[in-house]
């Protein structure tokens, strides 16, 4: 209210512009900070949603809960339509907010690389809503086989093709692998869950491509012990309800996901120059080349690592730069200069399932149940807010001890898009003719 | 899948379904659990749901996990369109189901008094969905209030009312005072969530119509104690969005929820007479007239116990009823004849609040912390499994010590009918003038 305090206004409350708010928060300024949603996703965990593994209020974090204690600032739920870097204002669809300094950290979704009629047909894994979405036509799949074996004495092999082995599809993959086998083993009479097959399509020669070698080999290894089929160098010709092209080959797919290509939010293309995945080209000190009082982090700025190929999008890299831009903002009330940013990489971990996942720290690479225990405890640890840690770390535990996924509800809609009609068509025929 | 044994079809996976299904399971027959969702809803704790205290998946048990151990029970996840009382079979939507006993156990909805058009203003309590949108429109009522208030300097009055003061009603009521009053109090900074009013309409003379009048009396009082305002005999002529209207006073209203009147299941009427809320006047062992191979429990079964009335729609009365069916088919196989059902009252509760019950045991009656406790205790006890057993304690400990509701999610669209479109205009209207 103090109207001297510099105006911060932060647009995105994933990692990134939640550790900028806790810290710039702590210089003299005043804070708003703009989200589309009231909630926090803590998206490293999202595949547990979409696998009926975790509840949403497990992996999600108020807002304003998490920042209710900085009394500078303030949140609004409210989608931003734009910036205009002249006026210096962030425009929703109503109103316009001023700022002295900006900070986008509005991220990226998926993108199905000019093919955007895929949607449908292959959803991605980037919301809460996308995690139900995924949730309900994998338990509905179970569901409706069950139901065309019991009224018609057979049913369609139940395949799930995941698209793209990067992490997120290695996690899919591995986990719905386990449900299938051990999860939902017990609760059918028709149809045996154990026959499911899973199906991971992978562009590339290798899982993983992002990480080293050896841990693309463990990971393969870990995904076949698991009963999951890798098909690496496969290229996706088309997805359409109920199958999936792989080249000129057919592949029958009850359930696909959509784990392949990620593009960054469209406000990118407002804010600078942008590269081809839509990521902002920013300074050494993540501001936006010309406008020095704008700052893009996370997922959506295009700043090169060590190695010279841009920072990966990850939790960490988003946090540490969230972290800098609060301190450059703090620095420059002061009075003092910029100073650019390094990311500190501490090493990467990707998950497979029970017991299996893969490590990278540098010289030190762990595979298998170690590797597994410590991903387990590094995003226990993660977790925003005290319950969360008690309720996840009781949920995995108990999940451990007796392979139940107990958030198994199908909610929303129960039609399941091309499957379903399918399997209820063939139902019919056979009915008529039995 | 042996014939020779008697097919039980059990329609609504409720108290009374899962009940029937488990106890029948005993007798040498086999056994189909239809219901349109694949869980189990713990009705008394959805306003938990809807006032974000509790996530979805700590009140819903998946039907197949329940009842995975009886081997000769199978789960089918579909609609009932109907029932061919002659040729033994419930009518799904491309097929039907033989049975030689029919248990139907397909509970209520609510009923808008003949004012279906009210739905869309004023949504009900009965199912997962209904929660989250009463979720969704109250959490939602507070942030487009703040944002209003930072875009225009003012807001409008935040006013919830909750129409029929069941238990239902009173749950809502005294839950979301305690959720504006405590738990927001610090998130907001343009408004004042303590400011909201929670007010509770009811057309009888006295909140827990059904209840001893003492009860009313000391429902009533804690009730104010929360801060929520009750308005006694008092006929609501219209629902419209963003308002509702007492007679012929216009009542602003930033989300109005329903808690008035239930109607039982549409399939009622196919199975035999009905009552006026379309419950089936069953015989003394709960069989429809002229067909002693259908049963009709819960909800929908009209049954009058000692003091001449039907009796209440509560959990107990169908699980007695579940039980007393299971055993006269049991009974009824080993050639043993039928016996009446008598309902074993032990007592009714209702919570209010923080701290605030209200308990009638016959003779005895509790009001206040003492009646809340009972409350938490049986409910605890009452919830299927011992993993939602647990994380409800967990949720409900921190909650009490921290005031905080941790579920507060908005998920799914973020428009808010009619009282954000409003907010809207006015906003820009102001925007403008100033």
């Amino acid at each position: 209210m103090n109207m001297a305090k510099p105006r911060v206004v932060i647009v995105g409350g994933g990692f990134g512009g939640l550790t900028a708010a806790a810290s710039v928060a702590r210089s003299a300024v005043s804070v708003t900070v703009i989200d589309r949603k009231n909630y926090h996703t803590f998206q490293p965990l999202l595949y547990q949603v979409a696998t009926a593994g975790l509840s949403p209020g497990e992996i999600a974090a108020p807002i304003r809960g998490v920042l209710h204690r900085h009394k500078n600032v303030s949140v609004l739920m409210a989608d931003v339509c734009g910036v205009d870097l002249e006026k210096r204002r962030v425009k929703l669809s109503d109103v316009e907010i001023e700022y002295d300094y900006l900070i986008v950290a509005a991220g990226a979704s998926h993108s199905y690389f000019g093919h955007d009629e895929w949607a449908a047909a292959a959803p991605g894994l980037k919301t809460i809503e996308d995690a139900l979405e995924i949730r309900r036509r994998v338990l509905l799949a179970f569901e409706l086989a069950e139901r065309q074996a019991v009224t018609t004495g057979t049913h369609e092999q139940l395949n799930f093709v995941i698209i793209g082995a990067g992490p997120t599809g290695v996690e899919l993959a591995g986990t719905l692998a386990e449900v299938a086998r051990h999860s939902l083993a017990m609760d059918f009479r028709a149809i045996d869950p154990r026959l499911t097959r899973v199906i991971l399509v992978e562009g590339q020669p290798r899982v993983l491509p992002a990480y080293p070698e050896e841990l693309s080999r463990s990971a393969h290894q870990q995904l076949e012990q698991l009963g999951v089929e890798v098909r690496t160098s496969t290229k996706v010709t088309a997805v359409e309800p109920g199958r999936v092209m792989l080249g000129d080959t057919m592949l029958p797919s009850a359930v696909t996901l959509w784990a392949a290509g990620v593009s960054a939010s469209p406000l990118g293309k407002m804010l600078g120059p942008t590269d081809k995945a839509g990521r902002v080209l920013v300074e050494s000190d993540l501001s936006v080349p010309g406008h020095r009082e704008v700052f893009v982090i996370g997922d959506l700025a295009n700043l090169a690592g060590k190695n010279g190929q841009p920072l990966p999008g990850l939790a960490p890299v988003a946090m540490q730069q969230g972290r800098a831009v609060a301190r450059t903002i703090g620095r420059e009330i002061r009075g003092l200069p910029r100073e650019p940013f390094h990311y500190q990489d501490r090493g990467t971990m990707a998950t497979i399932g029970r017991a299996a996942a893969v490590a990278d720290f540098g010289k030190i690479k762990v595979s298998g149940f170690v590797a597994w225990i410590l991903w387990l405890f590094v995003h226990i640890m993660s977790l925003i807010g005290f319950r969360n840690r008690v309720l996840v770390m009781l949920e995995w535990s108990w999940s451990y001890l007796t392979y139940e996924r107990s958030a198994r509800l199908i909610t929303g809609d129960t039609a399941l898009p091309g499957f379903q009609s399918k399997a209820r068509a063939e139902g019919q025929d056979k009915g008529q003719a039995a």
